[in-house]
């Protein structure tokens, strides 16, 4: 089975965000997938997506500290056009990764019991972003 | 359906090169996929492939500057007989990382508007580079 | 035809160590699949998956010492009640990335000659790593 649909998600500030509950409501199939693969993509280039630890605001805090840091805002860009927190968001959306591929099993999104989901906006108003939701495998109801 | 094909890329400079174009002219199946992944792999450890902006050339110049900065050629490097450019190249690889998957939607990759897909050459002279691409999906003339 | 398996890794030290045969041996299902893709996906957040040269120790050490040096721990971490080793291991962990898409072509990951799998462990004591493996392609005992 395929299922593919495009998710807006809630527009967010600057920072890294979780929002793994928000993508499986907008998923109800998973349900229906006995085994198969996820696959999230950000249709931008100035937010990303990725993995970590879903418990402490704190992770996702430094996670914004050290990018911004890695990546500086102040720093020897041809391309300032679109302001400065352009650029490095362009960088730390490749840093980080357009897409997610997530296991599928049981119905259930199979991640480890600390992963979750991050949206990463890399832009001061980025507004709403969208992604691309694929959905593969093999049904519960096939015989 | 699926398709696997070797991909020859055209051999390019050191630096950030969009490829959609090139890509999609090796893939014409790609038009008969109603609902997909496209999967590229890139056959190297010192190049890799990304999904940014692919409209100013001046993003991807900032790349190249970025990366090199946050990667020097002068560092503490263990493994250096293969010439300066060779391990930076094989960090900025994993940075970057070795593939892209990409949703297929109505006979067409479903990127962004803003979105092109990257060869990041990251030797002096690396030469042709091969791709593996994959496109598992269902056929537009199946029942 | 869909393969799907938990693997558990021997533990390692923190650093980065080639797990291809490893993980091979542990999905004997690939020599059934003619066209396919390998999902290897880490179930944590402190280590990651990447791919890059299969051959020389001190690429793999120019790795922990590359990584260390840009993420380091002594940062301005706000998240320190797990040890100086964790909060580096989250970003390390993020940025490069917790799964790998593998070809799979006449019953073999179809990868380039001087790629292998990489385990990055980037704890000092991480223990047994596990990953969740999906193998989904076209089998080559099908008509």
């Amino acid at each position: 089975m395929w299922v593919q649909r495009e998710i807006a998600l809630e527009p967010r500030p600057r920072g890294f965000h979780l929002v793994t509950s928000e993508v499986e409501r907008a998923l109800p199939e998973l349900g229906e997938v006995d085994v198969g693969l996820c696959h999230l993509f950000i249709l931008h280039t100035s937010a990303s997506l990725t993995l970590n630890e879903n418990a402490s605001p704190d992770v996702r805090r430094d996670f914004e500290t050290w990018f911004n840091q890695a990546v500086p805002e102040r720093f020897d860009w041809d391309h300032s056009l679109e302001g400065p927190d352009d650029m490095p968001a362009h960088i730390k959306a490749s840093l980080l990764g357009p897409s997610l591929s997530l296991p599928v099993s049981g119905g259930r999104l199979a991640l480890g019991t600390w992963q979750g989901v991050y949206l990463c906006e890399h832009r001061d108003r980025g507004g709403a972003r969208s992604l691309m939701a694929t959905v593969v495998g093999q049904s519960r109801r096939e015989p």
